[in-house]
């Protein structure tokens, strides 16, 4: 018998043993497999994305509190495909089975732009005479098109164009040599590509021309800067090593740490999901988070010319957080003992990839945990904390994200996110006016302002599904200075707001009262405070969306309108800019705001299963030390338990040094030490 | 011949060579020759402070810039003392000529509060028929009263005893066993100590009654652990070594490391003072900061029932940053290669004292720096940054602040504090209503709502004296969606405001605006850009003074009105709540008001020496786990280089792994190491 391709990839993937974990991104075998059996049916396609279908919660829920008992959830492949002529089909395929179990056309969408979607229009805008043209215009000579490059975006929305045809925008640049940087020398024209045809269709010409800077070139490679004035030669080493290991256990994608367990996942699209993420209190594995991911995120640029207002990409929803993951075996990413992890996805023509090492986890020493001295003997407890950090980093054209989960032993997730990479340029002439939308960061360069503004996503499980957003001001107490009842004036106290519906939760920072969001059980008590069991949202880098309510970016990223939005669980509410982001118009908008007005926004979310989330970032207005590459900029985004546990859930930590007053009374320099190092050392 | 005490003292410190630097703080003999030179003139006094008497600007400015040919300012020595019956006394001693210089009583005031001051009252507490009697109806009986403990304080400020009298207030606990933290049994009653006469001449009793807790004891030595559930096993050691040394140089206390050159001080009161901060910018050294410190700080409570109004320590006016300090050998406090330095204080017989490795100097690795790789073919560069960090931590009664001032690569100087310790805490019944102004940490243990503000004192110094200060507003553009200027909305600006006077600066943060503030050399535009060189200010954790205006603590700390304040520079202007803090009344408010209201609200800070006073912190509402011992929370504070450099000053940095794209097309993986560590290891 001679099996068929698809057989054999059937076989391979069901022989695998032991089973994937349902929540296990998708293998290469199990992408080839869908690819397979979509193709047998449908014939030639071009794969946008080939990604685990999600299991849906109610059965996981049920799965995950008795695995032996329950039937385990579907394995399965969502997929997104393009046929020839652009039609775009969603679908889903039961690995299992080895069947279709949803395939329809989406009309009026266009999926994520790939990196091969990407990599094929700097070739094009090269050979189009159009744009030999306008080279030709701002200096650059025919036989110098080779030296032209081009970042394509999709083009984001354009009302001349609409949303039919699938378009890219080629911000354009020069190298005067393959190693100088082209940020350095933007051009001032912006062609139109249409993916389909393989053609340049339109391109966008300033009113004012801008010539192609003369400026000497501003370089970060070694090269350059050996002839510059060389490389400093005064850092000595540090290493950093784990001589007996890390503290961390992996069981599949399970990371064990410190009384955490947590499944990482992969996408395509969010880069790193974790999910499942529980807490052993004292032998008590108490759930925290259902999933948690970085869901969306938006770069809108502040310069109102035209047309400039395109650039304000999404980058997880319009090309994928995953898809532009760094391979971080390339550089040396991170430091210590590492465990990594490689993430699959399909490429257009329906094979398989493998970006190696696309997850980095490790561990680093996080300073003092807790101290305390007694000031009458000097009696004292110094323990020092660890964190675990599971991250990625992604390249979205100029600029690279650095996305750090981080778990602390107190019992805090910590999301960071770093921004590097070089600033998005533009052309502008000697002495012209930057009308105050951007920097001029070198001779020529015009680095446009602009905000960067993420999505983070978070299902809760405080003990159980059933939880409730609270909001959290700090407030003044009442009655006057003078008054019985406030006579210093020093009262103040934290007011709560349960969000009932969406609608009230639709909610903004507030600096004023150090505005937090609790995610609370409230079926729960801590048996001291008599407060539900809660883990809080603190995050201090919350800016508003600047660009103004009713326009283009404000109804494209409705995620984006407030600081918080919570809404009831539904499995298929993942991307909070919709589905298919690129090219949406935002009438009506996606996601978010088509999801509340879908529920209704007086629909109840008091104690029950209910999503978070929550736009944080920053706006940025660069300056030259930002320039030719920026150095990497933090940002950070806390949940903390509050009531959550009934003390310091790392008391026991061993310390670095400790001594009781008897022993210090007793005349000893007592060290009750359990060292979780030693490695001080006095220069 | 046979010289007197003073004569070897003075030919002690004399002979000293070299001279001490003018910013270095006074040695041990300079202390003793100080107490000697007042003592033969004024005989007995206690002391309270001698300390530095810092270099007046005008005089260092000119010998720091022609060290050769400029008179050194005067070595002197400031004195706080206290003459028997309490007359307070300010002086200044000339340490060159062995005289004093300045000497005069100053009534009505109270110097800060010394550890010694705090040692004895404890014992006195214990011996009081009134204490004793209030401890047995607590249900203390007699015998019991060695296991009464207090945590003294000033007594702040309480209009029934008003400023002559020095006072304290004595906060009750006890502890069933030595060992156990006293915090768990808090006493419901305040005695109030008279430190002239050593008795205690009050006590104040709340109307309802609290009895001592019957609740186990809540511990976190290591022997309370050992006894629950041990401590846990898996955590594997990490170290982290420089095997070739350190990165930086000591010079005195003068630190080089990567371009920044620092002195480092440190006095009784601020803990660390860095002193004349530069940056080697490609052979120009550059002047960023004069001088950088923690100015003050208060912890105003927000439980309006008597006495706890008095609750609100101003930790460095009242006590001393310095005098709390912590002796770094005791603990592993910090880890890699260490450079410590030593504390030298006077005691209150006029000894001086040492504390030994105060300040903690260390090296840590940084993550990235900065990094980028082009998608087109992967050439890539990825720079692993360093920071240098300065720190101390002082013990201010229950809680530890462990301050960390941070020096990074890219020219930006960070300030973190840790909060860690212990909450204050309060007596509450079975049962009884917090009524919100605290949580129920632990059966019987009330820990009321605080806030932790700080006043960071900013003498900057950009390019020269001569700076002026801006408020930065992220600002939407003019124009309505659909407008010719702003068709999509997009547009957004940094709306820049000028403070030209004192009144216009006092500016509070404003999260809507993500409002920063710029600290401006307007005579020296940034060659690229236009802008004027500058420092910004990035802060996020920024309450407003939750007590009311007008009220007791609003009165008192005049900093914490606002998040920013700013004045012209003067010499005597370091202690924004005053130079004596306790039992001030705030009527008329000391420091920062006073000065501001001297000075002329409308007086000129326009382009001129000028100094920011910048209040943060937090408003922390109590948790379970925040109990028996905080888990370390950390704040930053950023100050950060805009159109200060030409371009991003880490350039030069030796990349971890770099390749170019001629590289990448030569076909080579070549790796442009200069890789400052080697020690990433794949497990």
């Amino acid at each position: 018998m001679v099996l068929d391709r698809l057989q054999q990839l059937t076989l391979q993937v069901n022989a695998s043993s032991p089973p994937p974990h349902p929540f296990d991104p998708l293998s290469t075998a199990e992408i080839d497999s869908a690819v397979a059996i979509v193709r047998k049916e449908h014939g030639q396609l071009n794969f946008n994305a080939v990604s685990l279908y999600e299991p849906r919660k109610a059965e996981m829920m049920a799965w995950l509190s008795d695995p032996e008992n329950t039937l385990r959830p579907m394995r399965g492949a969502e997929i997104v495909a393009i046929a020839p002529g652009g039609k775009v089909y969603d679908g889903i395929v039961d690995l299992g089975q080895s069947k279709i179990v949803q395939w329809q056309h989406t009309p009026g969408v266009q999926p994520i732009i790939t990196m091969e979607d990407l990599q094929e229009v700097e070739y094009i805008v090269r050979q189009d005479p159009r744009v030999i043209e306008q080279c030709g215009i701002v200096g650059i000579p025919k036989e110098d098109m080779h030296k032209v490059y081009c970042d394509p975006w999709t083009i984001g929305y354009d009302e001349r164009f609409g949303t039919d045809v699938r378009l890219q925008q080629a911000l354009m640049y020069y190298r005067p040599h393959i190693d100088d940087s082209q940020y350095t020398y933007p051009l001032d024209f912006c062609p139109i590509f249409n993916a389909e045809t393989k053609k340049i269709i339109h391109i966008d010409v300033p009113p004012v021309r801008r010539q192609l800077s003369k400026a000497a070139p501003n370089n970060y490679h070694p090269e350059a800067i050996e002839k510059e004035r060389g490389f400093r030669t005064d850092i000595k080493p540090i290493h950093i090593t784990q001589p007996d290991g890390v503290s961390f256990n992996v069981n599949g994608r399970h990371i064990n740490w410190q009384n955490w367990n947590i499944h990482v996942g992969f996408n395509y699209r969010e880069g790193i999901v974790l999910n499942n993420i529980t807490f052993n209190d004292k032998g008590n594995v108490r759930p925290v988070f259902y999933r948690l991911s970085l869901a969306e995120m938006v770069v809108p640029y502040g310069n109102p010319e035209h047309p400039h207002q395109r650039k304000h990409a999404f980058d997880l929803g319009e090309y994928g957080g995953g898809y532009m993951t760094n391979s971080l075996s390339l550089g040396c990413d991170c430091k210590g003992a590492i465990h990594y992890m490689d993430a699959a996805f399909v490429n257009r023509a329906g094979a398989s990839t493998i970006v190696k090492n696309a997850i980095c986890i490790h561990e680093e020493d996080a300073g003092i945990l807790f101290k305390h001295t007694d000031f009458r003997d000097e009696s004292m407890v110094v323990t020092r904390g660890r964190k675990l950090i599971i991250s990625h980093i992604f390249t979205a054209a100029n600029y690279e994200y650095c996305v750090y989960w981080v778990f602390h032993q107190d019992g805090t997730v910590q999301l960071d996110i770093k921004l590097t990479g070089i600033l998005n340029t533009y052309a502008m002439n000697p002495g012209e006016d930057t009308h105050g939308w951007g920097t001029e960061v070198y001779p020529g360069v015009n680095a446009h302002n602009h905000q960067h503004l993420f999505c983070l996503r978070v299902d809760p499980n405080i003990d159980g599904p059933s939880n409730t957003v609270f909001q959290v001001d700090a407030t003044r107490g009442a009655g006057e200075v003078g008054s019985a009842e406030n006579k210093y004036g020093n009262a103040f106290y934290a007011k709560k707001t349960k969000f009932t519906t969406p609608a009230e939760a639709m909610s903004d920072y507030n600096g004023d009262t150090g505005r937090t969001w609790e995610m609370a059980n409230t079926n729960k008590l801590n048996p001291y405070s008599k407060k539900p069991v809660c883990y809080k949202l603190v995050s201090r880098e919350v800016p508003p969306l600047m660009p103004k309510e009713g326009g283009l970016v404000w109804k494209r990223a409705g995620f984006a309108r407030h600081a918080v939005h919570v809404t009831k669980y539904s499995d298929d509410q993942i991307h909070p800019a919709g589905r298919h982001v690129p090219q949406t118009s935002g009438e009506p908008s996606q996601g978010l705001p088509a999801w509340i007005e879908e529920a209704g926004p007086n629909s109840s979310i008091d104690n029950t299963d209910v999503v978070l989330w929550h736009t944080f970032g920053l706006t940025h207005f660069p300056s030259p030390e930002d320039y030719p590459i920026m150095p990497a900029e933090p940002m950070t985004v806390l949940l903390r338990p509050r009531n959550f546990f009934t003390r310091n859930p790392a008391l026991d930590v061993p310390p670095s040094f400790a001594r009781t007053p008897s022993q210090v009374a007793a005349g000893g320099s007592a060290c009750a030490c359990k060292k979780n190092d030693g490695s001080s050392v006095l220069v």
